[in-house]
Order: C-alpha cells, then sequence, then structure tokens
C-alpha cells in the first residue's frame, strides 16, 4: 500500500509535468494473443508503453521463417506492434494481412514477411522493428527479450523432455518445468532499462508456460523486475489451457512465475469474475478447458492482493476486453 | 514543326501558370525494364507523368502470382511505381526487396506481395496501385492498359503460334505478329484520357514485342494515340533482343509498331549515338545481340524525324541513362 500511495503522488506529479499525453510507465511482458489485447486497449491512456515480447515461438508462419531465415520468429512481436499501432492504416492492415494461398506463401502474415525483409534491409532484427514501428506510427515501444536464438523446452512431470515452443504447447503430461536453450542468452538492454523505469510491470495476459515464463527466463529480466519499485501485477487468464494448464487454478499460475523465474514481489493478481455463458462452457469443457478457480486463500498467503473485475469480452472465443482490462489496470495505479 | 511551336508556346503557358513545379504532360507507354529507366529521369521534370504499362507478363514472381491469385501480374507496375518513388524512402527499399530464400518465397519481390495483398484488401487492383502509389510518394501516376487478363502470343514466320509473354520472348525463330487473347479487353479509361491530355507521348524504350507493343494492341489505346495532339516519340532499343529483334534496323521497330497498332503519326525516333566499347560489342554479339542499326534514309521515308544523341549507359550491360534520356526528351519538348 505505501508503495502505491507513492505511486500514485508519483503519477500525480508525471501529469502535472506532462499532461495525459504521455501517461503512466508501463513494462507489459508476455506474447502471443494475449498481450497484443492489453496493448490495444493501454495505447488509449499512454504512450509510455514498453511491450517486452517472447521470441521463443518456432511454429506457424514466424516459424517457417526461423526455419528458412535464421531470424528471431517476428509472429509475437509482430501482433503487438499492430495493437500498438495507429488503427486503420493502410500499413496496419498489410502488417495484419495474411496470405490465403499461393505456394509457399499461403498462411504467411505479410507483417512477419515485411519484418523479414527489413531486417535484412537494415541488418538487424531490433533496427527492424523499430522501422515497422515507425511506418505503423506505434504508440510505445515494442522490444523482444533477446535477440539470440532460443529454444522453450520443457521436463514433463513423467520425466520425459520436450524441445520447441510449437510442442511444448502441445504436451498432454502435465508440464514441471520448462527452461531456454541456450540458457545463457543476452537480455535486451532497453527491456532491463523500461523494467526498470516502469511505474507499473504487467505479466500477462496469455499462455502461462509458452507466452509469460520465457520472457522470466531470460537472465536479467527476473532481477531487473525484483529490483523494479514498480506495482506488479500478474493477468491471470480466464481459461485453463488443456496440456498447459490443466485444472491450473490461480494459485498454481502464481506459483509457476515464483517457482521459475525466482521472482516473489507479485503486489496485485488480476482476474476476471463476470459469469460466462453456460454454452461458452459446455464448448470450452470439450475441449478440457474451464475458468480458472481463483483461489483466494492460497494466493493471500503468498501475499498477493486479489483483484476481481469484469474483464470478460465474450463472443465465440473467452478472452479478455481490451477496454475492460486497460482501464481495470489504470484504475490499479490510481486508487491502490 | 507546326506542333512543336505550339507546343513550345502551350509549355511556356503552362509554365507561367503552374511554375516547374509541375512540368510538362507526359504519357509513357511501356513496360519491362526499360520504361522504369525512363520515368526515374522524367520525375526530376515533371509530376505530370502517367506510365501507361503492360500487364501481359507471365514469368517470375508476377506470373507466380498472376497463376495463384489470379491477380494483373504486378511486377511490371511496380518497377514503374518504384521508379517514379520518392528515392531513399524506406517503403522504396521494401518495394524493391527480392527474397533470396525460403520455400515458396525465394525469388518473389516484396513489391509484388504488397500489391497482391492490397488488390486484396481494397478489393480491386487499380486502387491497390493508387494505394501502393500514395505510400511510395509517387510522383504522378502508373497506369495499366487494362484491368483484363490477357495473355500475349505470337505467330512466327514458320506459321508457328506462340501462347504467353515468357515464350514469346524466348523464341529463336522470327515473330511475324503478336497479339492478345481475349482480344476485346477493356482498356483503362485513364489511361486513354491521360494519352488525350498529353503534351509529349513516350513508346518505349524496352523490349518491343512484350513490353511496347502489348500496350498498342489494347483497343482504344491506338486510336488515343493518333487522335492525340501530341507529339509523339519513339525511344529505340540501343540493342537489338536476340529472338525478339535480331537483325532488326531501327526502321524496322517503327515498322513493327506502324503493322501492329494501326499507329502512323510518330514525330521522331530518338536513337543512340554514343558509341559502345568493343568489350561490351563482343560480349553482346556472343549473344547474338548488336546494336541496332539506324537507317536514317528509311526512317524519313516513313515520315519520322531521327534524334541522334548519346543515351548511353554503360556498365556491364548496355543500358539507357535515366538522366540523359530525360534530358533529351525534355529537349524535344523545349527546341523542336
Amino acid at each position: 500500500m505505501m508503495k502505491l500511495r507513492g505511486l500514485v503522488s508519483s503519477f500525480s506529479g508525471f501529469f502535472r509535468r506532462r499532461s495525459l499525453k504521455r501517461g503512466p510507465r508501463i513494462a507489459a511482458l508476455g506474447g502471443g494473443t494475449g498481450l497484443p489485447v492489453l496493448l490495444r486497449g493501454l495505447k488509449k491512456y499512454t504512450s509510455n508503453i514498453t511491450a517486452i515480447v517472447t521470441v521463443a515461438d518456432d511454429g506457424g508462419s514466424s516459424g517457417r521463417l526461423r526455419g528458412e531465415f535464421g531470424i528471431l520468429p517476428p509472429g509475437d512481436i509482430r501482433n503487438c506492434l499492430v495493437a500498438l499501432a495507429e488503427t486503420e492504416t493502410l500499413m496496419e492492415k498489410l502488417f495484419h494481412y495474411r496470405f490465403g494461398q499461393g505456394e509457399g506463401l499461403a498462411g504467411h502474415s505479410l507483417g512477419n514477411l515485411l519484418i523479414t525483409a527489413l531486417a535484412d534491409i537494415t541488418g538487424d532484427f531490433q533496427t527492424a522493428i523499430k522501422e515497422a514501428s515507425h511506418v505503423l506510427k506505434v504508440r510505445g515501444q515494442v522490444l523482444p527479450s533477446t535477440l539470440d536464438q532460443v529454444t522453450l523446452n520443457a521436463e514433463l512431470t513423467n520425466g520425459t523432455h520436450v524441445f520447441g515452443e510449437s510442442k511444448v504447447s502441445q504436451v498432454d503430461t502435465p508440464l514441471k518445468r520448462v527452461f531456454l536453450t541456450p540458457s545463457f542468452c543476452k537480455v535486451v538492454p532497453e527491456a532491463v532499462a523500461a523494467i526498470r523505469q516502469a511505474d507499473l510491470i504487467l505479466l500477462g495476459p496469455g499462455s502461462l508456460f509458452t507466452s509469460v515464463l520465457p520472457n522470466l527466463l531470460v537472465p536479467g529480466i527476473t532481477t531487473a523486475i525484483n529490483q523494479s519499485r514498480a506495482v506488479k501485477c500478474y493477468i491471470c487468464n480466464i481459461m485453463t489451457q488443456p496440456g498447459e494448464t490443466t485444472n491450473f487454478k490461480a494459485s498454481d499460475h502464481l506459483s509457476a512465475i515464483y517457482n521459475h523465474a525466482g521472482i516473489d514481489c507479485i503486489d496485485y493478481i488480476l482476474v476476471n469474475n463476470k459469469r460466462i455463458a453456460q454454452v461458452n462452457l459446455e464448448k470450452y469443457a470439450r475441449e478440457g478447458a474451464r475458468p480458472v478457480v481463483v483461489d483466494e486463500r492460497a494466493l493471500q498467503k503468498m501475499g498477493v492482493r486479489v483483484l476481481r473485475r469484469d474483464l470478460l469480452d465474450e463472443q465465440e472465443l473467452v478472452r479478455h476486453d481490451a477496454q475492460k482490462l486497460a482501464s481495470t489496470v489504470l484504475s490499479i495505479a490510481n486508487t491502490g
């Protein structure tokens, strides 16, 4: 609470100095489809966003480019760039476009191809992201957690090892732990700086083992989070993911973060409390997914404060709503 | 000559009204690698350029996209867009980029992929070109001569028929005539308008049968050229092309235009008079190519005025020099 009061006062000073046009400094770590939802909401409130993105993906269009060009997988980065881009521009549409046909083209994201070409033209991946940010008129910045080619692997509870993100995301046996190879990858210094300077650090939402944790396994990221004076919030998934987090309660999600990354200073866990429609519950149940049980006592014992809010965007899929999520995240800063 | 005096006076009025920032109205018809060279030079003098581009290409990256997506071949259009683009921008580099590797990607031009995606996003090819022109900050406009899917075919002197532009460009037997199928394709109205309103109409440089003539075979183009009061100039190739124009003299080039398209009102033929280095002459001779012989008497009999100028850009390849070509073309307007 002390920390939050300080944050509120620091925000007031911040707004006096710079007005609302920039907003609080937020570092958001993740990947996949979860982080872009958060970013799409947040960009309306602040341009001081740094998205720190997992680059362990090895499937789909990204995986093909990674294998064929030796570049980092551009997909998660691209989705974050598009999420922070000025909306409805032609460039946003081009980055979002996916080829539906064409030999060797079908399934490729044009944005991935543009990032691949930019990396070749500019000579490095990070400059490519900066140039893409420029043409997309991105608010804030998008950074990979590392520029090294890392592979995400898992040890399962039956002792088996699984290699590669796309295989880890498809396991049936529960995961014991995930780890990167090589383990000594180099962190991107700007990501460490953004975490250090943040007012608010957000983990998730997104696949726990394949989107959130890979960032935290990059040496230097965890240390920066632990040392940062920012308020730290984990945005818990609404539904479990079959295989990856089958039957995981909220406290299991948090334990995985604590155990894997040596992080022990999460201030808040943000969970959805809006009831999910029966038709969706049944559809998800058939896939082995269910709403994450929020075991509040266990969470409190872990020293984290539980925030239950309506965060639901319920269409055919159960997802976080960008607007609800962003306004809730901002209210953490403003009200404690 | 009367026409030219009128043109000079009309230009003077034009410049008084609008200053040099727009320049004379030029319609340039062609395709391949020749037309972009001309455009790259011309854009420094006028933003009133309309490039009217052949869309009969069926080889390479363009041919693959044409076959797989059913769109018009974007390659020649793309080269003209890039030639008229603001130089050294990131977008120009992206449109120019070609993938050197990647299954199904190797050999593809990123600009072609962007035009393909734009055609899908915007719903039609012509809007795609306009949007591409916008992001490339193009001076002037680039138009296909037709939006219909046409195939370029040839009848050879031995009576054989050859179907498809890439096959026509590789024949050994001399060509008797080229023709489009379907023959009743629809001309792009903006192309007709640009020809009608032009002060100067340029044909070529470029492959005679596969870049210059296909435009003239689109019904409506020739009529517009014949009816236009513009000065008309054919920019003759410097070298013959083995197969396509083996042993063609300058008058043979012009005859092909006259005979194929029913055009009989070319005012000028612009030919190179700069001597080509012996080493290049020998290299080209080994491929069956030689400098186009300028048979001035035959040309004069055809009612055309011959302009001999240094137009040479001689590196490893013998090409037109963009700057020399553009300043010569402009001088036609200014001096008659």
